[in-house]
């Protein structure tokens, strides 16, 4: 491996090559050559039409394993990019709830296109899972298990399983489930009980009786806490009416919970239209930036305008100037601080809406001592620098009161969002600093009006 | 359990209550009438000797499981508080991976005590896994595991099974594995093959050969990539003689990367200490906030000071005071979305250091579009507010050029900080805005200096 990776240094040009002269033999063998991320990275840096082109030139079974190694945030592109009977060919071959996550993520109609083209049977079950929210049990949940009616032997079971290896090989699943005759969920089967028990016995009398199952609109949250307090591969998911309907994997709800704390990331660090990678069309790269920059642009401007009526007192102490950016860049930051640990504790569950006094509270504290001491810090720096007690503080005074505004504001912001259903991670910066840069800018500027004539 | 929630608005008040009672009969009632969420919150609402009088309270099994439920921030805490024999106690219920963490996390003559008071068999265990980096596979796999020497029969692993059934059934393991007589790996065995195999038939002859195995310093991206790639619940990890010494299991490498990302969120935000939580002691609280902002007062002293160089433009040209926060704001922004960008391409593989070029030309595109929208529009601006063309030539200019900077700049640097092994979302975040602040003043001050004529 390590001879094949130092001969193919950028492992794209060997693998566009292989796909504009058709070669899926030459396609093949590459890709086989290469480790998922070096494969990812490939698959990367090939242009938009050659992506597409290669999932057609590769078997669609290796085409699903190929779209489960590149970033989500591709897969959609290209799976929109192909002819519906192709895309159907390919999605039927991975598993259920990813079926459900890309056909959810297309245009209504392309969506509709390709399920036209599906096996009946498979087009069904993706149908049933896209009813679901997303972010619920029934979205998350996949539609391959294994279930026995509850008057099967032990024997049966096994010569089920023996008979359907092939199939059930690609089943993830760990356990068996027992359904009783209205379909609902009686009990699970424990493989290693079939190990332990003659083949004559009946599952209904080896299975745990009354199993733990979630209710197909358990939340992601919800579900989080459930695999952290009960070690399970998988919990069975029930109707309102109790049917046994699918499986939900601790491993699917894992990997929903990094995609919500990158999402949150990203989000926070103003990419509002989700994950960007630099291999998506510039225009698509640049407008979902702008898109967030130029509402920005407008609290910015807004905040300053502040600075604007106070023209005659900066005209008279112009030193002031320097001091704007600095006020505005801490508070934000001290306010920042605040928004992350609300946002975290939002996440952990061990913050409601509710708890907004126990928040001010809390966070009155950390700001009265961090103002004081980043507005006492901030006062020497005036003082050192002009000479001029009054201008410490002014400046210092500004910046300990609304860091003490920034940080209460920082914490609150995310609570009061959550309780109207709004996404703390998307709004709470923008919010904070505009807030907080028209009362710094205020409180610099208004002291400073105070006490012009100490500062001249 | 509808009903107590309701009757229980605030379930830490009788808890607390029960504590200082020494009731230990009504607080494992109290804990077992509340769902896991409402049970962290109740604990973390707790005081901090509460939390720890708690501990000694309950079984220490149970202990253990209420360790398992709190955010893993309070846990050192806690763990830190107790005497050394209970502490013992409780760790030694802990799964392997988990008894590592903590006491890695404890200080080392802390964590010397514990291990003193331990189990010998456990504390060599423990002392084991402590060897390793805790984000390699050796520090997050467990050491409960199932290994049978390969020339046991099916016979002899199923009785061994049986008999330490209450034994195993603690292990989050769903396979055993085979191990020849030097201690190395030898092969997978599945439970289904156990159960579809005659009882004299030898373990070697049914187990899956050549298996796939991590090597005990795998890190955990590459780690994550193996568990995307192969649908296990868990790997075997050998060491450099192929000696197997654990198994990783795929939920804890999931768990782990739930938390780089929360890290990467916290990081960005200013919270360089990891997770705060607000039962913390407000001293903690303030010092790991203080610590990080007393550096960013500093950068942002250091970069206003170049508007004191331009004091005699600015006394000329007020106006230009108002857009000095907003140049430097708006350029923080466009550079915090390139920061992300790279963040997370790093983080998926897509993108190394060694792509500095083609990151600066992907940059490069978005910053001139981006630029360019955001320079004309903040020049419409400047000319509407004061009817002077060259007014808003200067800002437009100076933000167009140091939008470009930022976003090619935000790109880079947090492949730079990998290069030289130093953490992008720490850092990244700073050295973006000090650069681009002095930029961007330098930009409106000079622009406007050179164009001073037109301007008053």
């Amino acid at each position: 491996m390590t001879d094949i990776e130092e001969e193919i240094k950028e492992p794209w040009t060997p693998l566009a090559e292989s796909i504009d002269n058709d070669d899926a033999q030459g396609v093949v063998s590459l890709l086989e050559s290469l480790d998922t991320a070096d494969a990812a990275r490939a698959i990367d840096r090939l242009e938009e039409e050659q992506r597409e082109k290669l999932m057609t030139l590769v078997e669609p079974e290796r085409a699903a394993d190929l779209l489960d190694q590149i970033p989500y945030a591709q897969v959609v592109d290209i799976v929109d990019g192909l002819e519906p009977e192709h895309a159907a060919d390919i999605i039927e071959e991975l598993p259920s709830d990813t079926q459900a996550d890309v056909l959810g993520d297309l245009e209504p109609h392309e969506a509709e296109e390709i399920l036209g083209e599906m096996e009946p049977k498979q087009a069904a079950g993706a149908r049933l899972l896209l009813a679901y929210d997303e972010d619920s049990a029934g979205g998350l949940m996949r539609t391959e298990f294994l279930a026995f009616p509850q008057t099967a032997a032990v024997r049966d079971v096994v010569e089920n399983m023996r008979a359907n290896a092939e199939t059930y090989s690609d089943f993830d699943v760990q356990y068996a489930y027992v359904v009783d005759g209205n379909a609902c969920l009686a009990g699970v089967l424990r493989l290693r009980d079939l190990l332990l028990n003659p083949a004559g016995r009946c599952v209904a009398d080896i299975m745990l009786g009354k199993p733990l199952s979630v209710h197909h609109d358990m939340s992601q949250e919800e579900l989080a806490r459930f695999f952290d307090d009960h070690h399970f591969v998988g919990a069975p998911v029930v109707d309102a009416d109790d049917h046994l309907i699918g499986v939900v994997l601790a491993e699917d709800v894992a990997e929903a919970e990094v995609e919500a704390a990158a999402d949150d990331f990203l989000k926070v660090s103003g990419l509002s239209g989700g994950e960007e990678l630099r291999s998506m069309p510039l225009k698509v790269r640049s407008m979902r930036r702008l898109s967030w920059l130029s509402v920005n642009i407008g609290l910015n401007v807004m905040a300053a305008s502040v600075i604007a009526m106070f023209q005659g007192t900066l005209e008279a102490v112009i030193a002031l100037a320097v001091f704007l950016p600095i006020i505005s860049d801490m508070s934000g930051c001290s306010g920042s601080q605040a928004v992350a640990v609300s946002i975290r504790e939002l996440t952990m569950g061990l913050v409601r809406p509710a708890d907004l006094f126990r928040v001010l509270l809390k966070e009155l504290q950390v700001g009265l001592i961090n103002g004081l001491a980043l507005g006492c810090l901030l006062a020497v720096v005036a003082l050192a620098w002009k000479g001029n007690a009054w201008l410490g503080i002014v400046v210092g005074a500004a910046l300990m009161i609304n860091t003490i505004v920034a940080v209460c504001l920082g914490g609150l912001i995310p609570l009061v969002l959550k309780r109207f259903d709004r996404d703390p991670a998307l709004a709470s910066g923008p919010i904070l600093t505009t807030v907080t840069d028209m009362c710094g800018f205020m409180l610099v500027l208004g002291f400073a009006t105070l006490a012009l004539a100490h500062l001249t």
